[in-house]
């Protein structure tokens, strides 16, 4: 019997010592592999992001860390039509907005590439005006836009210069600037092919310079022949915006590339574009809109410095903050040589103008732009554009205010004459969240089957 | 002896059991007490913020995650006169640059502040151009602001209008457009008081609208009583850069008050500013220029309407990443009242200020601006301003560039004549890094020696 005990007692011993060598193994090496023993300053900044990413919205909203606050804890933040404390109610009578060129369609990607793209800023990062080597943008994102664009092959960039700017917004009028008159007593004149985004006029016609004015439409500029010895700047929006179009230089002089929508998931790439001042901008690549953040890619060395000088004159350059998280993301950009970015994103376009269409092909009422194929480099293969705005045509004669016909129908478009074009024309964004999508292709539907019922009813 | 064995192997296994037990609540209450358990997509961020930080530069350099990368390792980015892999060579005569107005001295705290003011981005933060309310401008930001001005004193935010910019530099521009006239036949004048910070000259003439122009110095504009039935826009710097002074309007007409350094660190707080336009920025508050971040308060809602259409014409807004961040440092900032951070940069500032009217005090070759003690209603003390730059006059008559003076002493500065007054003055930034002060006020004594030396051996 004490023999018995005492054989127990060590091999219950044995177990137990066995038992500690494991828990101590576990601690030590299982903090290794999860970098838990790393950490100390920046975990509780990420334990508080990772809390408040956890909350439920229902995938109809999202709770954010600068949110709304209610007793102390962050609230979800309901999209469009959605409502309630976890934004699981839809609105029913909800219109389906479709007016702004929010990208939150990709928004997915960036939730399944989640530690990848996160980024961590320490309270002391860069609080200097200037980098190490006394500017203000970061040689390594420079370097990441380059390898970008290479990669896509949309731009060339070697032997080039580079200034980034406040969203492409900012780079517009710096542009503009740049290449205007340093002569007040005759100030160039800025035009724009018809549809065009209206952000050109309003910069233009806003900021009221003595260098510059804005003189309208390119083709009746053209066919008035006003072009002899006139100081011109040409906005060259291509893909357009709103119609997707890719578009030339129709007055031949002083050009501004906008190549906003110069990717991938819009258009087939069919070569690098190499024109003297382009403007790109992170919003249409990445869906990053909140991040204002753009570049343009410069030949002549005059224009590259009048750029930059606006650039710091305007506000002393990009936020640093801003520019370490743009590294983050275009790290994760080029990965894959690009591919998982931009198949998620051509994939997303497609399917919705694969259904956008069908809808569409229903109707005589109303009529989108047409599409023709195009060899895509970086896909290496012939692709139909899938462009960021379906541009809607209102057919019937009597039908010229074509917004006011979509509202009717609880569609809430860009009146096309916001576009300097005609009313008859509406623009719908294509690019916002699955929600909206998904409300916009019902509320399509229904606008069409009522047109379809009338005709039967005939 | 058997007794004794199996006394001993009961001990031992009660020690074993104990063993177990501890380590067990280890790894379950240690990981919650420390988060880690929580964590998961954020960690892989957080471990590269960490290690990067923790390369050492010898406190004269830092190593940064969006910094020089030399075999994927990223280096240290050395300060002026600091070289070597661990930047811990002094380049013996180098200068001491006192140019910029670079606010590093704050850098210390947050270093002391890492875990509060650290913030984690995740990918898909905020990627919408707007907030849930449709605005550009994050409202939990705009009541840290308020709440700041609140405890501090120095603003009346209550029935304010806020616009938040691009850095003050901005708004400054913004807040002209909007003050000035709507007929381009008789453009505004925009003056301010000599010595006067440069930009708001140089954007004023950069920018070259038709609705202003820049017409100098308000005191001659006064003495030769222009100011009847003209349109006027005085630029107020109070604390003025570059002397410090606290300065009111010469005019009386439109003003825009500067109060980038009103703040406790540099200037007694006497009261709440309450005029029609103020302009304060991050840059001087926290020392985070690299974030460029101000805000307007405004009184008159149209000039609010037309201050925030400039920001949003001309780029959209502000990063959202950038507002996130401010948000962190501004509740890291109202923590204890204020007390932690405006002690710290006070204390920071009193004693420069002390060692460096020492030198001064010694010289009569050179001497610095005079400061008035007053009472700070935040320290409820009265106190000396300790001004963010020292405004040095050459006192020999013939000493009449003092910039060239004390660059041949080795000491840059920014000279008088870029603030519209004389050479016979020069700037010197008394915010910069620890090294640039202790190198700059050697350099000073050196100087200063010099001219002691000299007077011995008259």
């Amino acid at each position: 019997m004490g023999k018995m005990k005492k054989y127990c007692y060590g091999f219950c011993l044995l177990i137990s010592i066995a038992i500690n060598i494991l828990l101590s193994i576990n601690l030590y090496v299982g903090g290794e592999n999860n970098q838990r023993s790393l950490l100390s300053w920046s975990e509780k900044a990420a334990a508080e992001a990772e809390e408040v990413a956890a909350i439920s919205c229902s995938g109809h909203g999202r709770a954010y860390v600068d949110g709304l606050v209610f007793e102390g804890q962050p609230v979800c933040e309901c999209y469009d039509c959605y409502g309630g404390s976890d934004c699981s109610e839809l609105s029913p009578g909800c219109a389906a907005d479709a007016e702004s060129g929010d990208p939150v369609f990709l928004e997915p990607f960036w939730m399944q590439h989640a530690a990848d793209s996160a980024v961590v800023i320490s309270g002391w990062h860069r609080m200097s005006y200037r980098y190490a080597d006394y500017t203000t943008m970061s040689k390594e994102l420079e370097n990441y836009i380059c390898k970008l664009h290479s990669l896509v092959g949309n731009a060339i960039t070697e032997g080039r210069y580079i200034v980034f700017g406040i969203g492409s917004t900012q780079l517009l009028n710096a542009a503009v600037y740049a290449l205007s008159s340093e002569n007040s007593s005759s100030p160039s004149n800025v035009l724009a092919s018809i549809p065009f985004y209206p952000m050109y006029k309003e910069q233009t016609m806003f900021f009221n310079s003595e260098s510059f004015q804005f003189e309208g439409d390119t083709n009746s500029w053209q066919s008035n022949n006003w072009t002899n010895n006139m100081d011109v700047i040409e906005f060259v929006t291509s893909p357009n915006n709103p119609d997707g179009e890719l578009k030339k230089s129709v007055l031949g002089g002083k050009t501004i590339y906008d190549h906003a929508y110069f990717w991938p998931h819009f258009t087939p790439i069919t070569g690098p574009s190499d024109h003297d001042l382009m403007i790109f901008t992170l919003s249409k690549l990445t869906g990053h809109a909140g991040t204002r953040f753009g570049w343009a890619i410069i030949k002549d060395k005059d224009v590259y410095e009048k750029v930059a000088s606006y650039i710091s004159v305007a506000d002393l350059g990009i936020s640093k903050d801003t520019q370490l998280r743009v590294l983050k993301l275009l790290k994760v950009a080029v990965e894959g040589d690009g591919k998982p970015l931009f198949e998620f994103s051509y994939n997303k376009m497609r399917d919705r103008w694969d259904r956008l269409s069908t809808v569409f092909s229903k109707s005589t009422r109303f009529s989108i732009q047409q599409r023709h194929p195009l060899h895509c480099n970086f896909f290496n293969e012939t692709r139909l554009p899938s462009p960021a705005y379906a541009w809607v045509k209102c057919e019937l004669e009597e039908e010229d205010d074509c917004g006011a016909v979509l509202e009717a129908g609880k569609i809430i478009g860009r009146s096309g004459s916001r576009f300097s074009a005609k009313d008859r024309y509406t623009r719908l964004s294509l690019i916002k969240s699955q929600d909206d999508f998904e409300l916009l292709l019902q509320r399509l539907n229904e606008l069409v089957a009522l047109e379809n019922g009338s005709i039967d009813t005939m």
